[in-house]
């Protein structure tokens, strides 16, 4: 009985606001070991950041280098990032790293503004896993749905623009927060609801009237109270797609757990996407922090 | 010194669900006097409402019929008063006229509905303002705006269409439960940043996306945290105007009190609507209410 030695070639950490995960990655970016803590950069001064990951993997930390996406780059976090802007392949990235602390073999890659002039639109984080997804050549679609929804298009490697959608915390707010959020229960249990609503929201898109049609379509009877959270689901999630149709001829990589995932992929059939694949985020970012290492100069 | 004595045509209800306004019209459908009380629908059980008017006119009720228009008139009023389908004019309304009390000379002005089918979207009250502003022959846009912000689309004196914007209601949704809405202040003080927010709505329908851009331009520094609720508004508001653009050359009128009013003024002008005038609801029911009893076969 033996066991298979494989050497660590970076210890890749996704470090987003509400988790960290600290990553052994192999000489090919395969995640080999993973360690995850809820000290996400939302719960941490900037001062607590090396000791956070001391305690979690202390034990990795002289194994290989330390490669970071995430908010930890942000001016909230370990050390502020200036961002890098489109087009970004991943040697724009790697030749911007930063070293949040001179005595240790620690970089945090950049994050993405779409512009330099007023930003337009930021990421950190989702620019690590849409290089990870789409190689030097490739060319297509990464959708990070979440409170935050990304959609991070990729052109022969570099991210070409991308563009967050408000769709979770507006799904959140709607529920919790207006009238015909009253009595709403969960969303999940009724697809027909969902793809009405996503048809909807495809076929015009003025989603703040559409939104008053939850309030109608049960007054009319035509929307069970029990399918109401998914109906405004595939409002919401289809208006994301109405904005996006022109990209309906490129692969789709869908980053997300399988519910949400799921039902993205329901929602892209209907729009007419008909490249339709999903990974986990931590395959995404740990290609991409493993892409980003290799392009350093 | 003497009194000039008007003859009462007709008593004049606004039964809405915040409140309840009593006019007395003259012949002409002129406004001779008015009573304000909070009893709106949303506050009586059906029983209630005889004895509620009583209270607040009870002095005029003999003097002329009474025609209600509003709420009083939903399943949640003082009698459920079915719908009546676009297109919808004095005439179709008068025709189906409820009456909730069989001993008393009251009336009630059936709601609308876009289609039978589904419903499509309803109003209670807003088409008794429309056919109010605009005459047998007129065609225009009546404007309604607030928690639910209403479009009404008159041709040659008749409902052609019309449709309601959860504006007000999502203003306030994202201001008190999302992210961006943390620490934003009350609208009203940046114009400019109101324009910039109608300008990117009506360049591009993607609301939800621009919503997130509330938070990037802050990040940014071109955004004043003190303007972020004057963008807010002009982003929903924009998306308003966004969907109704192919009605530019319309006249449009907007039937609101004066803050609210003169933002959508300044909006529809960035939109290139060129007719642009503002009523008060009151005049605008009223002129309803007379022409409506005026249409009774």
């Amino acid at each position: 009985m033996y066991e298979r030695i494989e050497m660590t070639g970076l210890i890749g950490v996704d470090w987003g606001t509400s988790n960290l995960r600290v990553m052994r990655l192999g000489a090919d970016g395969a995640v080999l070991d993973r360690r995850i803590d809820p000290r996400g950069v939302g719960r941490l001064a900037s001062g607590a950041f090396l000791g956070v990951l001391e305690e979690v993997a202390g034990d990795w930390l002289d194994l290989a280098p330390v490669l970071i996406a995430g908010m930890a780059g942000s001016r909230q976090g370990w050390i502020e990032t200036p961002y890098a802007f489109c087009p970004a392949d991943v040697a724009t990235l790697a030749a911007r790293l930063a070293r949040p602390d001179a005595a240790r073999d620690i970089y945090i890659v950049p994050g993405v503004a779409l512009t330099p002039q007023g930003l337009g639109d930021v990421m950190r984080g989702e620019e690590t896993q849409a290089l990870g997804l789409f190689g030097p050549d490739e060319t297509g679609l990464m959708i990070a749905p979440g409170t935050h929804s990304k959609w991070v298009r990729v052109e022969n490697g570099a991210i070409a623009g991308f563009r967050t959608y408000l769709t979770g915390e507006l799904f959140a707010a709607v529920r919790h927060a207006t009238l015909i959020g009253r009595d709403m229960g969960a969303p999940g249990g009724d697809d027909a609801a969902f793809d009405d609503g996503v048809r909807l929201a495809l076929s015009d898109p003025a989603v703040t009237a559409h939104l008053f049609t939850v309030r109608v379509r049960q007054l009319a009877g035509s929307l069970r109270p029990e399918g109401a959270a998914d109906f405004l689901s595939g409002l919401l999630i289809g208006a994301e797609l109405a904005a996006e149709t022109t990209h309906r001829d490129k692969p789709v990589q869908v980053v997300s757990e399988a519910g949400l995932g799921q039902r993205y992929a329901r929602a892209l059939a209907l729009a007419g996407f008909k490249d339709i694949r999903s990974t986990s985020g931590e395959v995404a970012v740990a290609h991409g922090l493993h892409r980003i290492w290799k392009a350093i100069p």
